[in-house]
């Protein structure tokens, strides 16, 4: 296997660039903690990825931790189970600006295999609109900042936005420039989402075809899934010459996401006679990274999802599949084992000491330590008094629990509700306040989770207005972990700069918690919901933290 | 517009053939009872589909009946608010086998636009392994099935199955039987669903050139989403001469699903300069329509999902929606008022009276009457007591609660519990039984919900698993109405017949329930489903209500 790092791999290697911690992470209420994108950034190195984009280190203070500390780590090592030998390459996203370019080199220049990728748009509407600017001065831009970029790091991928809009001509004079200046990577977003595969082919074969010194660089496709066609658009531009698919885990991403990356893994895997191209993807490991990003970003998959939905293998009539398997050689068949969809075993009963847990859950791309690992080792034990099996899915709901909290202003000392079709539900909450304080609070509502939400309020204080409130059985079972997951939209505006759009949006934060009481998990994740309300509206209280992070400083 | 039912419509129309209530229907765990496929029906109609695929009517009793049903209502008027002056057609599927093809008539004929859809494989490996027939015979069946359908209803459709397995030749060959023996309309599966565009675009333009007779009868194509491409594959489709998509509501169906409705209706409608085609589709009831299938299937939408995902058209940015209006001519622009997904607004208040609640209801498609309407409307003057603001979500649930339970041999009484993170979570419920004795029982769980189920087992001995349950909030705010939803593989096998796979599966059945309070909605979805359970186990028990229609009892 050509390693993912050389400038140019093999001919038939498509190279995976995943996009779940950057563009994945701008769905409303898909915001992780640092601990959480490091969870994920792990999962997806083991996965097989070749280039994680981990963020935007411009648009946040946070944002520009999260990147160097998966830089740090993820960025220098090979993790357990992952099929190449080398780290993959950590990639920061910056716009076509001095600063911005150089903290996001700030972020990732600790990784072995360091990323700048900048984007500038190039059609009209965006010249003339968005960036006021002639095709002179594009050009003058890109050829600048491509070249700072190459000046800090060799591995530059240049993205001219609206792609699909531009005059072809200048298009390919624009990419020209940026080979020019140094990019290794071309990457071709269709930013509206509205192309259909044909057009979409179309305008890769042309770039191909066209752009001075493109048999040197990578060229990439970025797809948006607005008209359901980012999978076919990424593929038909792959059959023209793209070399690289940027994607996200269960295509999450802006409006309708991004493709998703196991559907063209899948679609190039099971039609390898049609395609012959390859990935460096552990197919395997495509399930439970899934459920991984599904359960830490609150953004559920929908069960006729293709690959990941849970009926996506159901009901394969053996007949039918036994004359596929007799005729491989026309057409390949998905297995669920190909994807490790298969049944999750008995794994760990009440008798299981420290040590197997530890091991189990490392297994399971959860190294916790120290006191992560012995609060998730007694919830275990607490979990194994309660319930008959434990499986692999019980033990990622309960490391889930420990990864990630961010600051907890507020911890949940007891709650305790009496419901029913009686009415009068109320709930009795006690949480510790910051200053070690209990304070206890009785409420009654609609129902005993508005209850217990009315009452944490009243403790808590933490202006903000609940979107979404789901809970979901995380195991089969009638003894099933219940897994609660909460939406809120903070009362004041963010600190976050969006790449595409500017900043200002009132923060969507995403709470969630497992037990098997759903009204203990409900409360639980409505706590870690409002401690990232609390925490949001305390960066914005204090403008020295809110300010982006200068060169020096963030070199730190 | 051409009517959806003249023989060979406008050259520009692309029929929408819906088959939710077939295709959808057999996603695992989407079962639905007879009223709740006849309220998904009436708001097919009112979206405006050409044709509604009602069922697999040789399944079982119940499926013929609920298709019967479909047929003399829906299938005999216009309902409110539908963009055409004439009735949906009303399809009924068949295997190509003469007591099927009497059997899908029977429960069709009430209908003003009856269909017939009859199947058969076509391709070696079907013929070999499954149908174990040769060419010659293969050819004799289609001509004399589709003539036996010609001959008692005047809309035919054929659909070779695995056509894209199939030698082509042999293919033109049993397509132009089909045609010469009467049929009006073939459709072309993806069967197995691993097609890329390329290939199933080709596919149709060498049936659409090859085919004795192809001018003078639609060509449909039916596409499955086991790679992401359903959309993509249906849309090549079309460019390459097909004229009838075969769709489903959200995409569901069998494993990744079926090519969903709104993504090929919004493709063209979108794309219109460049597909030049339209549909019948009144694209501003997508979104409720999407929602009210979510809900009586149980089947989640994703929030990422293109065009009803709760995310689609979050965070356009105003710049680039400024840029795109100003551009029409270049690309047209998707807009949330298009699909109907606007907010929705305060519709009724506490001091709303019956008559507005009927009309409001009746508006949204539930037209509620006698006892079901005065249920709905005492819950409703319940829910206003509680709630400050009642939404068509909440109106949407109220209704939901109200249609389609089918037997309900226990009913609630009453049911109570207490919980928290101090352990002991405790319920009490109180259930009257079949001969209207009141039951009582209380039982400690892992979890208030835990504790409940586990009661009512006590109570109504229905054997089964529960595989899923999940609770989301209907509306936004945190006196949402909590929406409940559980999933159960029942203990017994199904009498029913799969058209591909043949019987004899455990049946899953779906039980769902609205209420503010999630203890209550959970025990009311849970004994839906568990009554479910024992109507499922009860026909089992009685081999008379078991057998298959025959074709004068049917006909009743």
């Amino acid at each position: 296997m050509s390693s993912p790092v050389s400038p140019k791999p093999d001919a038939d290697y498509v190279r995976i660039f995943d996009t779940t911690l950057r563009d994945g992470e701008q769905s409303p209420g898909a915001t992780l903690t640092s601990e959480e994108k490091l969870e994920v950034a792990r999962a997806l190195s083991r996965l097989g990825v070749d280039v994680i984009e981990a963020g935007f280190p411009c648009a946040s203070p946070d944002d520009f931790e999260a990147v160097r500390q998966i830089a740090l780590t993820v960025g220098c090592e090979v993790v357990s189970g992952r099929p190449s030998s080398e780290p993959p390459v950590i990639c920061g996203l910056a716009r076509a600006t001095e600063k911005d370019i150089r903290i996001a080199y700030d972020a990732i220049k600790e990784a072995k295999h360091p990323r700048i990728h900048t984007f500038l748009a190039t059609s009209p509407i965006h010249r003339e609109h968005k960036l006021r600017m002639t095709k002179e001065q594009v050009v003058q831009r890109t050829r600048e900042m491509v070249a700072l970029a190459k000046s800090l790091c060799p591995d530059v991928e240049f993205s001219p936005e609206d792609a699909g809009r531009t005059e072809p001509e200048f298009l390919y004079e624009v990419l020209a420039v940026a080979i020019e200046a140094g990019a290794t990577t071309l990457n071709i977003p269709d930013t509206v989402g509205y192309t259909i595969p044909e057009e979409f082919g179309a305008l890769i074969a042309g770039i191909v075809k066209n752009t001075k010194g493109i048999e040197n660089v990578v060229v990439s496709v970025h797809c948006h899934n607005d008209l359901g066609l980012a999978t076919a658009n990424a593929l038909a531009g792959i059959r023209a010459g793209a070399r690289q698919a940027e994607v996200t885990i269960n295509g999450i991403g802006e409006r309708a996401g991004n493709t998703a990356l196991e559907e063209v893994v899948m679609a190039l895997q099971t039609r390898k006679p049609l395609y012959n191209l390859r990935t460096g993807i552990d197919t395997t490991q495509i399930t439970r990274t899934s459920k991984l990003v599904s359960m830490r970003t609150g953004m559920v998959v929908q069960p006729n999802k293709a690959i990941v939905g849970v009926n996506a293998f159901a009901h394969e009539s053996g007949i039918h599949q036994d004359g596929m398997l007799k005729h491989q050689e026309t057409y390949e068949i998905m297995r669920p084992e190909a994807v490790g969809a298969s049944k999750t075993l008995l794994v760990l009963g009440k008798h299981s000491g420290r040590h197997a847990f530890a091991v189990r859950l490392r297994e399971l791309g959860h190294p916790l330590e120290g006191e992560a690992l012995d609060a998730a080792f007694s919830r275990f034990k607490t979990l194994a008094d309660k319930k008959k099996r434990i499986t692999d899915a019980d033990l990622e709901a309960l490391a889930a629990s420990e990864v990630g909290r961010g600051k907890e202003y507020f911890t949940l000392d007891a709650v305790q509700v009496t419901a029913g079709s009686s009415g009068m539900p109320t709930a009795t909450v006690r949480l510790r306040a910051p200053n070690g304080e209990l304070l206890t609070h009785a409420a009654v509502g609609t129902g005993p989770v508005h209850a217990v939400f009315k009452a944490i309020d009243e403790l808590v204080k933490a202006p903000s207005e609940l979107l979404e409130y789901t809970i979901n059985a995380v195991t089969e079972g009638i003894d099933a972990l219940g897994h609660a997951s909460v939406r809120v939209r903070a009362g004041s505006e963010d600190g976050r700069v969006n790449p595409q759009h500017g900043s200002g949006q009132a923060p969507i934060l995403h709470g969630h918690a497992a037990d098997t009481d759903v009204i203990v998990a409900s409360t639980k994740a409505y706590l870690y919901a409002m401690n990232r309300v609390l925490a949001a509206t305390n960066a914005l209280e204090k403008p020295a933290e809110k300010s982006r992070p200068d060169q020096s400083g963030a070199a730190e």
